[in-house]
């Protein structure tokens, strides 16, 4: 465990469940991409806590530039996966923080503060935790008894892709839904609440922590079209190792 | 207030939170409908509160049989609206409860029990709260500056019928998502975290309290179809008022 992020990860919290329960001023980033002042608020606050604490790493965040840094080690933030749940009002968002060592994941942290879940993993262990309790994939086999979550808002050229190359999956399956934010759904597939999590779209912050979380918890991924996963490209299929995408 | 609904209702919650924290055993009710153990378990809560507290009164609720009673008054329950995101781990589901005097509604309870947001209207105040607070619904007036919620999971055939009527305001609008449970989406309409819900499939008893908060909260809602709107009618359109659908 490493308490001291699990403890600032647990403080930027706290600046993000308290901009959830009051009005927040947002903006469009570009079209159709929604960015809340909070977005800003906790990128700020976790980026200047390792500046101060870790000076010598590089740090990578949704927000800004990437800090370059002397040592080995980069940290990977992204202040709030989920951004349009956070302004729409649902509590289905999350902070996320990866630690890269030679360019290497090997440190995760996941959660969301208004229903106090933390998903944390780390290479020495090789084990995965939500509230420092183990967790691991489903043991779902076939399409049938599957629970598939896909990664889109209702943007129809999104959807027709959707359609176009997932549509069996959606009818074939026991229940389809969809989502937009990658970290938790890709936490909700390492702790078994579906067994597969489908997204063209997400970006490299959002996806880091948890892939690293889902590999620790008996899951497999690959790129969104099915090659060797590299956390760095966009898009992914997350899912318990067993059913076949 | 009546505070022994929402102190019941809250307790409830209690019941919910921890089946959310565990794992849940659940089966379908029928096809690509998901029923878990704790729908009927908080079901059985509520009916046998109203049962023993309120014996002349008729319950109506999503899992079983309406109890008749001899008084003027029904009380609709339904136990968990967003069933599917509760079983795979989603925050966003609540108990939702409302009163009906002589065939109309005078009190409404919506409760989300890992986000502790608690809605409430009545006929004496005509207001709605949150956790205590006045709520009311955005002042958004266009479809280009519109936050859009859409009730829809991944099913194709939906899907379909969503793009063929409704894809214009998908793209139009600053943003579009997509829910399931109809209480706590048209609770944020009421809010004003959305500009509006459009669902062609939310039940009667997911929508009876929350449309309620809605039109308390300044808010305006038809039936899918753009009729008058009534409860008892599945699925609805949920604005704010000024914005056209």
């Amino acid at each position: 465990m490493n308490s001291q992020i699990e403890k600032i990860i647990k403080e930027a919290g706290l600046i993000l469940e308290e901009g959830f329960n009051n009005f927040q001023i947002y903006k469009e980033k570009e079209r159709q991409h929604l960015q809340s002042e909070y977005d800003v608020k906790v990128d700020n606050f976790l980026k200047d806590f390792f500046r101060i604490n870790y000076p010598k790493d590089s740090i990578y965040s949704e927000e800004t530039e990437e800090i370059k840094g002397h040592s080995n080690i980069r940290w990977i933030i992204d202040p709030i996966d989920g951004t349009t749940y956070f302004i729409c009002g649902e509590p289905f968002f999350s902070i996320s923080i990866a630690k890269e060592l030679d360019g290497e994941i090997v440190e995760a942290h996941v959660y969301n503060p208004i229903s106090k879940e933390y998903y944390y993993s780390d290479k020495i262990t090789s084990k995965s935790y939500l509230n420092n309790i183990e967790i691991s994939v489903s043991k779902t086999e076939t399409i049938e008894e599957s629970l598939l979550a896909f990664g889109f808002s209702a943007n129809p050229k999104n959807i027709r892709k959707y359609l176009d190359k997932w549509e069996h999956l959606m009818t074939e399956s026991k229940k389809a839904i969809t989502w937009i934010g990658p970290a938790l759904s890709i936490c909700n597939v390492a702790r078994g609440r579906v067994d597969a999590f489908i997204d063209f779209g997400c970006s490299f912050e959002g996806q880091a922590a948890a892939s690293f979380i889902l590999k620790n918890a008996g899951g497999y991924m690959t790129n969104y079209n099915n090659d060797k996963y590299d956390t760095t490209v966009i898009g992914g299929i997350f899912t318990n190792g067993l059913i076949k995408i």
